[in-house]
């Protein structure tokens, strides 16, 4: 763009420091030197009306509105603009606008090198279009939308160090007239101030969104932190991600062996994907697993590395999606993905940065939370294991422990107790027979009646199970389950003959599940009897053997647990 | 004072648009005018000025030096300074200074009020000293410190909105003369600007500390949650609370019932300091667990809640301590505390709100950590618990279990197993004769020597505890370790008779340490064997029985063991 150039390099002596009015002449000197005085004063009223923008408060808006009214008086402007780069598109958008159609133009955005302001922006010089009809670069798209007519403009563009910023612009010389190059000197003795205003309340911005953002994954670390169940872990962390970043979905794939795993899912189609596996370098998922590292997928459907299993399995349509590596220090745990921003926006780097931080504390939460959740499997394995195989000392019991310990959860569940105790009572039901251990097989196998003394062996069960537990701190409470769990209601029962509610609440649970697997077992002398007899023999003892509250809830959770199984 | 209010009242016509030279009548117009354009001039030279300064970059003290060589030109000042209000202290510092004696006057603070600039801060006013020396504001510390004559001065507060942030001051106009209204004028028109730009610089610094500091805390946070286990979780905690607020020392109090424990201590006090119990309510931590908030505590030997317990079993000096409570959503979980600023600095606000923001963090990951620790202790104590069950079964053994999982350990250890493998053996030692369950005790018990049917019984149990425990898919690696404990390294053990390599080296470590307990430990028809008898023993069988590279390594562990337990 020669011609242009050329038209620029012209107004570099715009600052030049020569009085301008020296220039003409036939004028008397006390003239010449008047007018002089009345521009100089008009600078220095300029310097006055930025210093008292200045010093106050940081609100860009108000400053911009502030100095675009100073610009536009002392340049005899009918209309005037400040146009500032989005970030994100890289367009320039309305920051402040006064004048004409002012009120209307900020819905409107420029692309970089649309129109006068568009070209100021590209090439980061001022210029002057004396007539706006005869200049190719002046765009129309305004003028006829807002029914406006622009005869000249004025624009110079906002620079900081090397950085455009934006593009400050004037509308229509009053009275008629075209701007000249005294008013472009004017023009750009603002424009630093506006510049650097601009640029600060740009840092200013971005820092406080960042500690925001910050802030608020502090409170999701410990949100996500506070719980080290694997599940309820994965879906608070999902239900993080997805509001924080306002997504539709979003799912969590952990990595087991060689494949990726959905072990949680928002939204409708949440038990539809739970499970589906997904090998390594296999969909967008698993391309961020191999590749081991983040990826913004604007459009989904068209982006080869994409799943559509996914969809398939559902009615949800994936249109963009962040998907970011779950990784500790060590390894690769799994991959998050939040999928279709909310209100039809697309994801941007910002969001991805946000979730790859997010990423980092959750990966670490995972760990700890499957840590957590494989020992409490193994010491619950572990106890189930050596419950059965005390079971198999008894030829008839075999799974007994099993049973008893299904029917008291469900009782359990039905009577409201809270999950950490349905774990204590849960190990009690397991260990419940744990006292057998030392009582001699001759005796639990034995097919007659068994002698007294036998019986007492026996009876001694309850006791001792307690006592072998007795050393585990983390056990305490459920030595008096254990120790209970043949006391009868009425006080009939051993080795305590303790009477109703004296007998601890997990025991009379256990007593009613006991009874009940026994029933329903299979003996060498006969079969295991129909669940409707075991019910009404349950019934028949209520208030004698059993606590009758307990009872009530009890046949009604045995019955529910027996329906479900018998659809199964 | 009323003499100062007058003076600066006078200051107030500095800001009226009317030329000053009109004053002075008796000139031509001309030459009136002429004097008029080249303030107008010099005035709108420094608008010029201040805009190249203004839109470049934010380093303050460029910036600063910058302002302050332009306001001393157009002054005609010998010497100047920029002096801020530090944060913490209140006070004001030398942020710039050029001529006289700048370089030496940097390392000087002021008291607000002290002097005529810490006057112009107190009173937010700009003032002229024609004569320092009959002006009684004038402090003369500087003057004879420094070897300097400040003859007349001219200050100015660096204001924005109503909060003043510092002064800039002039000293000595050139040439032997005072300053004058005129030369105040050029100095009021810099201010806003350095006001400003000292605010905003302000703002952008305490963004980044904030921003730094979050992300910090990320780190930390990541850092800490990266481990379950309670100690070393503890330790890592206090070591990046120390390292982040410089602190000399640190302790982590656990809520242990109704009583504060120290958990963990940094420093040479570390182990003289553990497990003090301190009562809620008494020390600075008790009072920090009581009233459930934090306290910073500059003086802690003169603060009555100061527990002086802790120092006097050490030689350590507490001079000042911050103490936050550690607390999830839920509950107190304990008390952090850090002890004395390196360098001998105070602690201050900002250090108290660090640490709280970690506490929160901290106190979801020691739960984790706590709960994490019970379970995993829950495990072993049930399975330690029920292997000495199965133990009694044989009247010989009784702790047998016990014994051979203790010198499984040590040999582990000194053969240089990392940690978690050093689990798993710990878990085969104590489930190593857990097939003995089905064994009958009368078999157990025998006190002739067995048949040969009831050897082949006995020598079921590696297989049988293999089989109790292989539902168990957290166990799996252990199983070939129960499964082979009674291989010999030549070939000859069973149930496989697997040769050398080929018997798992945890397997081969439980051999030793199996062999070892059975030795020591007395039987009906014989006393235990004395330890350097059992040493011969299991040396005389190395590369038989026994792996010889093993056995090396395990006869220098058993004597360090025996000989520190001797100690005890």
């Amino acid at each position: 763009m020669p011609k242009s150039r050329k038209k620029t390099n012209k107004y570099e002596s715009v600052k030049s420091k020569k009085p301008a009015v020296n220039a003409s002449k036939g004028v008397s000197e006390v003239d010449s030197l008047r007018a002089e005085i009345i521009v100089l004063q008009k600078q220095v009223n300029i310097l006055q009306a930025i210093s008292e923008i200045t010093a106050k408060d940081f609100k860009l808006s108000d400053i911009l509105d502030r100095f675009l009214s100073t610009v536009m008086d002392a340049t005899s402007s009918e209309a005037g603009s400040i146009l500032l780069v989005e970030k994100h598109t890289n367009a320039l958008y309305f920051a402040s606008a006064k004048g004409g159609k002012a009120s209307q133009i900020k819905k409107f955005k420029l692309a970089i090198g649309e129109g006068v302001a568009g070209w100021v922006a590209q090439t980061g010089k001022p210029m002057i279009t004396p007539d706006a009809a005869a200049d190719k670069r002046h765009t129309t798209r305004f003028d006829k939308n807002l029914k406006y007519k622009t005869r000249n403009i004025m624009c110079a563009p906002l620079k900081f160090d090397h950085d455009i910023l934006g593009v400050i612009e004037m509308l229509n010389k009053k009275k008629g007239k075209a701007f000249d190059n005294r008013d472009l000197e004017t023009l750009l003795i603002f424009t630093p101030y506006i510049s650097a205003i601009v640029k600060n309340a740009g840092l200013l911005t971005d820092n406080k969104e960042k500690i925001e953002r910050l802030e608020h994954l502090m409170g999701i670390t410990e949100y996500v932190n506070s719980t080290l169940e694997l599940d309820i872990l994965l879906d608070k962390m999902l239900a993080a991600s997805t509001h924080m970043l306002q997504a539709e979905a979003g799912s969590i794939l952990l990595l087991e062996r060689d494949e990726l795993v959905f072990a949680s899912a928002t939204g409708a189609q949440k038990e539809t994907i739970k499970n589906i596996r997904v090998p390594i370098g296999e969909g967008i998922a698993g391309w961020v697993a191999r590749e081991d590292r983040s990826v913004l997928v604007a459009d989904a459907q068209n982006d080869p590395r994409f799943f559509k299993k996914a969809d398939e399995k559902t009615t949800f349509k994936t249109r963009s999606i962040i998907a970011v590596p779950l990784k500790t220090k060590q390894r690769l745990v799994g991959v998050m993905e939040v999928i279709n921003k909310k209100g039809g926006d697309f994801f941007n780097e910002d969001d991805k940065n946000l979730l790859e931080a997010l990423a980092n504390q959750a990966a670490v939460a995972i760990e700890n939370a499957k840590l957590y959740t494989e020992t409490q499997d193994m010491f619950m394995n572990t106890i189930k294991c050596l419950a059965e195989t005390i079971d198999k000392k008894d030829n008839y019991t075999r799974h007994h422990s099993d049973g008893v310990t299904t029917y008291s959860m469900e009782i359990g569940k039905a009577l409201g107790i809270p999950d950490a105790e349905l774990k204590e009572l849960k190990i009690a039901a397991l260990f419940h027979d744990i006292g057998k251990i030392g009582v001699d097989e001759s005796i639990l196998r034995k097919p007659a009646k068994l002698t007294e003394q036998e019986f007492l062996e026996i009876k001694k069960h309850p006791d001792e199970g307690a006592n072998i537990l007795e050393p585990i701190p983390q056990l305490k409470d459920i030595l008096p389950v254990i120790r209970h769990h043949h006391e009868r209601f009425d006080g009939n029962g051993y080795p305590a003959g303790l009477i109703g509610e004296d007998i601890p609440m997990h025991s009379r649970i256990i007593s009613i599940a006991d009874t009940l697997d026994a029933m329903l077992t299979d003996r060498p002398y006969r079969k295991g009897l129909p669940l409707e007899t075991c019910i009404q023999e349950i019934q028949h003892c209520s208030g004698t053997q059993f606590d009758p509250e307990i009872v009530a809830v009890a046949i009604k959770a045995i019955k529910k647990y027996f329906s479900k199984k018998v659809k199964k």
